[in-house]
């Protein structure tokens, strides 16, 4: 059972397919991606326990896999305790959707070096915390992902509106924030680590090759694999992702982001999941991290990583609001060599929601990236959508 | 809208849905393989041309793609003049379920060479037949696939029951069969050639590295990619390849069967849509050949093949009649280094009835193809049935 059925989410149910499973698709509205190719599928309030507790009772799945954060994760805890299995655990879903708690993992029970951080309940306790981590800082809300509800803070005059922004704009409401010191990194790396079982039967972790990726706003953009690091860099990495998820425990894929400055590693956020910047997997792994989450929640071994191929994901972003979109542009989209699409059949558009991915292959990243980019542009300019109110298609 | 929902129609249906396309599949069974990942399907008999016809007035498709040859390909041409598209063409999937069509389309108009061949109406005149073609030779249904209904025959004594099986078990009963010479080849090979729209919008060929494939019966079992084989040979597999297929039209995949002797090369067969042997490009190839045909059933340009990774594939068969196939022995075949299993969740179980496949990958074909092997044999030893009559799952 997916909690969740967004563009990640139909991925691992394809291959959840593939490994022969039965794939149900949950998620709070109807026509989601993963839905549109999984068994069958539900249509409820994941915040709301009694509805989750309620739907997982009727069908007793054999594994619960949280695909995104808006799910009630305390009532997941209490379903964990009473013998339902949640992938990676109902514990490791809730600690990392709460940036304190994740921050605290990591910093004092991983003991992995991360960025200064604080936390602030009020506006005025944001301005002292603002003080205390320096200027520029960035200013984020409790439990959110993809970058919404987070602001760069400059000075002073700018914390009390990023407070209300990250107060106001993160999955719940939420008058806790998080501040974290704006670092001057060379690179944002995410490390896909997988803990699976091994042959023998005991859990182990396969850590891929770094992904890099860049966004211009907080949302991301574009991503890579392999992110070209030396060889400490990678170490520190890894030593890094399997620390922190060998704290968080469970099988499952993790998605460990780190920033890289020179020859250091700092530990910034994971996710308990494939993770956005994994959709370059696509391209760049044989098994890409849904087909490895997937394989891993089945409690099916693992060899360990193959070869990977120098690849790019760029995504396809919408403009502006409207139904069913559609796609043109595709003729010139297909044509940059090396490239494929992804379009992950959303039914609604709206600024700079996600419709699809481009992932290129090449002999370099650096190439790799510019064709991918090239082809989500290229869709870009050709997307169509239905406005409601006008009932007819926007000329692309 | 797919016709035909089997494992190759699943792939397909699936690389559709990436490309954003609404994915309907048909076929004469429910929760046939591809059923289970499109939007919706449809069970109906698509021999049955009225009900065919029915369906396409009803659903409107914008393309239609045979996956099987048990469809009423007549009712397919007349849908195809009045203006329904039908990949690669119509005409295409009529001439090459028949095996005297095909044959003599290749020999009389592509002017590739094949083996010796004749046909029979009766049992007297398969006598006569196989008397100018040769002993050693093989009978055939003019309309089958994956050797259903052939046989080998050594001498006269044979023709008799070799003609009954092949007039009762092609797709359709029919008192004309084909003979053809026996062949000492060294290899069966598939080349897979693309047609597709090219980047200046005209239609060009791509034809992929040969796979090798080895049944012990009639029946697909193992193939690898790529097959080890001379330069002028793969030259030659080229233009038979491009010539057959330039033959026939359309756009899309073709499965082109050649046997490879010495330096040799005899066409033998074509299916106008993915080939079984193909499966192996599910780990050979970043586009399958199912990703390659959706790609260009969709009209979608194509830049030509991308490097191949030495891969091989194995099939995983029931070895009695049940239902609800479940699988053991999952452990020690995932513990097989480079291997993906897949399976396609069909319903039902028969002797000899394809479940899934292992695909492996190997720094050589010989390595992944013992890797394969050695997978799905796991599998096979663990199958579980459930039996209508006895109601409990059969013990691995």
């Amino acid at each position: 059972m997916l909690l969740g059925s967004g563009e990640l989410g139909r991925e691992v149910a394809i291959e959840a397919m593939r490994l022969g499973a039965e794939v149900i698709a949950v998620d709070r509205y109807a026509h989601a991606p993963a839905m549109q190719v999984a068994h069958r599928h539900h249509v409820i309030a994941m915040t709301d326990g009694a509805a989750l507790r309620a739907l997982v009772e009727r069908e007793a799945p054999d594994v619960i896999v949280p695909e995104i954060e808006q799910i009630d994760t305390a009532e997941l805890v209490r379903l964990e305790a009473e013998g339902w299995a949640v992938v990676p655990t109902a514990e490791a879903t809730r600690a990392t959707m709460d940036r304190e708690r994740i921050r605290r993992l990591a910093a004092e029970k991983a003991r992995v070096p991360t960025s200064r951080f604080a936390f602030a309940d009020s506006a005025a306790e944001a301005l002292r915390a603002a003080q205390e981590v320096g200027y520029p800082c960035i200013v984020k809300a409790m439990t959110s992902s993809s970058g919404h509800g987070m602001t760069v803070v400059r000075g002073p005059n700018d914390v009390g509106a990023a407070y209300r922004a990250a107060a106001e704009g993160g999955r719940v409401p939420n008058p806790r924030v998080m501040l974290e010191e704006f670092l001057r990194f060379d690179l944002e790396v995410t490390v896909l680590t997988l803990r699976h079982f091994t042959t023998d039967g005991t859990v182990g972790t396969s850590v891929l090759a770094p992904i890099g990726h860049a966004r211009p706003g907080t949302l991301y953009h574009e991503s890579w694999q392999p992110a070209e690091l030396p060889e400490a860099v990678q170490t520190s990495l890894a030593e890094v992702a399997t620390r922190v998820t060998g704290t968080l425990g469970g099988i499952g894929m993790y998605g460990v982001e780190c920033f890289v400055r020179g020859q250091a590693v700092l530990f910034s956020e994971v996710s308990p999941r494939p993770h956005d910047t994994g959709l370059v997997t696509l391209g760049s792994q044989w098994n890409s991290e849904f087909a490895l989450h997937a394989r891993a929640v089945l409690g099916l071994p693992y060899t360990g990583p193959e070869p990977t191929v120098p690849a790019a994901a760029h995504v396809i972003l919408a403009a502006e609001s409207g139904w069913a979109p559609s796609f043109g542009g595709l003729q010139r989209a297909w044509s940059t060599p090396g490239v494929r699409l992804f379009f992950f059949g959303k039914p609604e558009a709206h600024p700079d929601r996600r419709l699809g991915v481009a992932v290129a292959r090449a002999d370099s990243v650096s190439e790799a990236r510019a064709r991918a980019q090239e082809a989500a542009h290229r869709v870009e300019a050709g997307i169509m959508l239905e406005h409601p109110k006008r009932g007819n298609l926007l000329p692309p």
